[in-house]
């Protein structure tokens, strides 16, 4: 089952297979190497090591066969202290949460502070800034109605501000709560792209958020006289 | 049938129907005041006169009941001079397009700098602010990589320069040539609201972009809460 979806992922253009146990607690450690094997044991591609816990990235790095990325770190105080070793022990790339001990910004300047000092501390532990991926963030829109925005203009700030850095996101979230997921997820994924997203967290396997990415990189001229686009066309792919 | 396609298109959430009949040059100016009475029996919504014949537009707006648009003028001089008349006489709003004698801008600078040109014309006339809608003329992604991303950057700046305007623009042109053309004016309807567009001439009745462009509104925060959005669902609209 695992291994299936993850060649099914790659398949569907997956550049890295995020790798989460998190569902099960007590064994997140053993089952984090279990999965990184088993989906390495299927595909090729590189894996994103997805946990809160120190022990568990690490049990599913050492695991790993390619360079990953972990997902993730952030301003907090312990979390980054726990983690930053690892990644330099690991050599990986990283997620960056812009938050830190005081909690998740409510506003777009304060995302981008947030990110920037994050920032600045892993350039100062010589992590290299392409191995960097901002994330502002996204929290469910149906709990507020700036909530969405807010992130969209981070996400430009951050491209505006740092410009070596990649910013990342986990779609999801945003449409947590509210019936047709994937319209809100796709709108929502069109506008970050449209506003420098660099990577997203999504499921790849949901063809109408996919069509709808390859659509957003042709009009916004991501994909050259739309040759991806028409590839995907005539491959059945939209 | 004309007139089933405007109840249907106000049905589906039209705030203005468009009316052109340009594919009949010979016979236009009978056709639009044809055209204009035939909806105006069947919908009480506003119309969008559209030619570029001034003859036809003066024909359409003669036969309006209400107050209308015209689509459109623009800052080619003739164009100008025949239309701003007709514009004033039925205080009419207008759609102006961001473009002169000498071509269609090739950049978004050279976009907002006709835009700004047009728009102050048009206020020299007594046109007021609240009336005018620059559009910044979508042409076919397929002729270009670049083509749609200049539109996009046109609309922040267009709204970012000149605050009291309104920007609209024509969707369909951006998937001219190209398979699957729903899922790519939804992507670039996506993109041009994020970046700030007010209105957009499109097919109201294209039941996947209009979902779109709800979860757009939703992420975005023009739906408070929401709460269109969830209508809109539980009405069967999404």
């Amino acid at each position: 089952m695992l291994q299936r979806e993850a060649v099914l992922q790659v398949e569907a253009g997956a550049d890295y297979v995020d790798v989460n146990v998190g569902t099960f607690v007590d064994q997140e450690e053993a089952l984090m190497r279990w999965a990184v094997e088993m989906i390495q044991d299927g595909t090729e591609v590189p894996l994103c090591i997805d946990s809160a816990d120190p022990n568990v990235v690490e049990a599913g790095l050492q695991a790993c066969r390619k360079r990953a990325i972990v997902n993730s770190i952030s301003g907090e105080r312990s979390r980054f202290d726990d983690l930053i070793g690892i990644v330099k022990k690991h050599d990986t790339a990283v997620i960056g949460l812009t938050m830190d001990d005081s909690g998740i910004p409510e506003d777009a300047e304060g995302l981008v502070e947030k990110g920037g000092a994050l920032l600045e501390n892993l350039l100062a532990q010589g992590v290299s800034a392409a191995d960097i991926y901002l994330d502002p963030l996204v929290r469910p829109v149906s709990t507020g109605p700036g909530v969405g925005l807010i992130v969209i203009r981070a996400i430009e700030r951050l491209k505006r501000t740092f410009e070596d850095v990649q910013v990342v996101c986990g779609l999801s979230n945003i449409s947590y709560g509210l019936p047709r997921r994937s319209l809100l997820n796709g709108a929502f994924l069109v506008a970050a792209v449209s506003a420098g997203l660099d990577a997203a967290i999504l499921d790849p396997l949901d063809g109408s958020l996919m069509g709808l990415l390859r659509a957003a990189e042709a009009v916004l001229g991501h994909d050259a006289y739309c040759l991806d686009y028409i590839r995907a066309y005539r491959d059945g792919r939209l």
